[in-house]
């Protein structure tokens, strides 16, 4: 759009929508909703102008067909459309057309993770040269308003650590495996059913869509770029009924944690399930919703909780950088807030990390078991808090330990050579500790 | 300042504090603490260059004395002060300080939630007319992004709800009577020693302040003015330790509330305690710690959580508002973002409202006591949920009582008409319940 287009002019803000899946039909279904409220609540309407589809063909209830082409170049050489509503997904042709956007001038509004993670950074210096906005809040937590507040409202901080429940499918299937007592299978088939897991369900429950997500959420909190290659992503899949029991025991949940963190000049940026204790706010966040816990300098901690996905709470997301937009539109300001990545912190390597470790072994029965596990410990450097030991189901002993903070690498070694000892039959579990 | 300042000619953005209380020290220390980062981060350096105070003669540690002033005059007219950040507090000379500071066209952030619960929107409009913003997030929720996110990431949504714990000594109280069994007077006085507790508790065990920061969300949630007048505030002194126990036997906190609603075209706002259950995300809201719930017909649940007050907290939330002006003011866009009070709703009369309520009746044990009781309910068209009666301590029986939801007005009737029977020794609680 011409940057001469001044506060008068501008009455109606034109957007196209690129997609129509569940999201798209969201976004569409909402801006009808709010039609004749939104010239007295931002003072402009805002118009669906025309919406990419891959079959321009098929025929859409409830939606406007005539708004509907197959044709991205017909979009992209409109001048009346102002805003590029990017929902289709995925890396390509979502990249370009975003690019081509932004090189035209137009303002976009994406809820695409797999991009932002990646590309995210070079997208918004181009976006910021072009005097553009570019602005993603649905990729993160779907309706919880999370990347704005950590972009403007925690700004004045020194944010230190971001922790995040951002994958509502593993948040479901955990919440069923630790109130119905469900195994891992089960609680998969069971969310599978109810529409939360995918047919493929691996990029939930491996934990990279939560590591797309950390990677967009680390690089506004520590205003540093942090890629999905950045973050280390481990799952879900080898929890069992009887960690989880464990953990309740020792008054934790079991929670698939987006872990990042800003310390000694460096970013650490890892996925992996943590017990987390039960008068931890995260604990309480149960089935399909999602949270975002964060600790600043000045703010301490503060926590954003809702609905991590689904059509209208991840189209509430959409239309709030819309309707933002549309203000700057307005104002003559896009492109206010581009980058706030101006660091560029190393990214700790995981063997750096610390963490406190739970993990359940199967050991020989017999005097001096404990004694040479334990050397093996100190031998490492393993600090350990709580020792359970009790009779195994089978033969021999069941000994569950849990430490304390332990650079990952040594927690490792350590394991490797618990693993090669013949007292120890099996190492059933190992998770980390939120602590 | 002048309209006709451009983006390079705004290097460094001048600040004056009004007020160097408790907040105003977090707000120096903070500004001094970001020093270094701010031009990069946001593009722009951001000074204190006067500080208000009433005694200019004493001596204050770790502040830059050359900037304290005790004329208001003095920093009015002084041109190169782009924002004014109003922390004294109370509504004058607060208020007229602010009228001027924005009649001579400079931007304002206040966390003065007196102020702006009684003249919040008057003030916006006369901000809006001047294009200066009057940003006021710190007013509800300490540093907790509250506002912000209901006025800019939520705007798509019709808001029908927003409910919240916003008064961290009654949460005090309150937790300290849950955890710790302690009666209201003992833990009162332990949050006085804290310091959680002013010498003169009223405005927080009464609900006042809890209403102030209920008008200021409501009036954004619901895009219509809502002032202090509007709330209906009760506080918490009459909860006893025999509340919460029961409470707890019912799977329930007792919590002081702001509850918030738009539904027939009406908004209600009311602060009282109330029963919430404990898989309520509110319920696991403890200790000095806030939050607030929103419902949304798009986002549908979402939740806030984190520092209601406190120096830097507070201050973390004056600087989120410090710098988003800051970058309206490098954009020549401040004003961006005024009131969106475009609605003019009437405030339903509380006996309109409908609740459902715990009641606790010490009764005349003898037959017929019940039967009695239950008719004056069905008189009064009250239907019950549940009831518990069980032999009294000293004599008689006691009765708990949990109605359906009923409207305040018949409610009350039926109390009335509870208190002129013999058989009803005393009512001795009454607390509504969040369903």
């Amino acid at each position: 759009m011409s940057e001469e287009k001044t506060v008068k002019e501008i009455k109606e803000i034109n957007i196209a929508l690129l997609g129509l899946g569940t999201v798209g039909m969201g976004v569409y279904k909402l801006v009808q909703r709010r039609k004749n409220e939104l010239p007295r609540k931002i003072g402009c309407c805002v118009k669906v102008k025309k919406i990419l589809v891959r079959n321009a063909y098929k025929i859409r209830d409830g939606v406007d067909n005539d708004l509907i082409t197959d044709s991205w170049d017909e979009i992209l050489s409109d001048d009346s459309i102002d805003i590029v509503v990017e929902v289709m997904g995925g890396l390509e042709p979502a990249g370009t057309y975003i690019r081509q956007a932004l090189e035209a001038g137009k303002n976009v509004v994406t809820a695409n993770k797999d991009l932002i993670a990646e590309q995210g950074h070079e997208l918004l210096v181009m976006a910021e040269e072009k005097h553009c906005d570019l602005l993603y809040e649905a990729s993160v937590g779907g309706g919880i308003p999370v990347l704005r507040p950590l972009k403007q409202c925690l700004t004045g901080n020194n944010i230190d650590m971001v922790l995040g429940i951002v994958n509502g499918t593993t948040n479901y299937i955990l919440t069923r495996m630790t109130e119905d007592g469900m195994e891992f299978d089960e609680a998969l088939a069971k969310a599978t059913d109810l529409g939360y897991a995918e047919a493929d369900p691996t990029s939930d429950i491996e934990g990279y869509d939560a590591g797309r997500k950390l990677a967009i959420m680390a690089s506004i909190a520590f205003n540093s770029v942090v890629t999905f290659k950045d973050v280390h992503t481990e799952g879900i899949t080898r929890i069992t009924s009887t960690d989880i029991r464990y953990a309740d025991a020792m008054d934790c949940v079991i929670k698939l944690l987006a872990v990042g963190k800003q310390e000694e000049g460096q970013v650490s940026a890892n996925v992996y399930p943590m017990l987390v204790p039960k008068n931890h706010p995260l604990a309480s966040v149960n089935d399909s919703f999602n949270a975002v816990f964060v600790h600043g300098d000045a703010v301490d901690d503060a926590m954003f909780y809702g609905r991590g996905a689904g059509e209208l709470p991840t189209a509430s997301a959409v239309m709030g950088d819309v309707i933002d937009i549309s203000r700057n539109l307005l104002q003559n300001c896009t492109g206010r807030v581009g980058s706030t990545c101006y660091r560029n912190l190393p990214i700790k390597p995981l063997g750096e990390v610390k963490n406190c470790y739970f993990f359940r072994l199967q050991v020989e029965d017999m005097p001096g078991t404990l004694a040479s596990i334990s050397s093996v410990f100190s031998k490492h450097n393993v600090s350990i808090k709580q020792v359970i030991q009790k009779p195994a189901k089978k033969h021999g002993s069941e000994l569950v330990v849990v430490t304390d903070f332990v650079k990952e690498n040594d927690f490792a070694k350590t394991l490797d050579e618990l693993r090669t000892m013949e007292m120890v039959y099996e190492i059933s579990s190992v998770i980390r500790v939120y602590a």
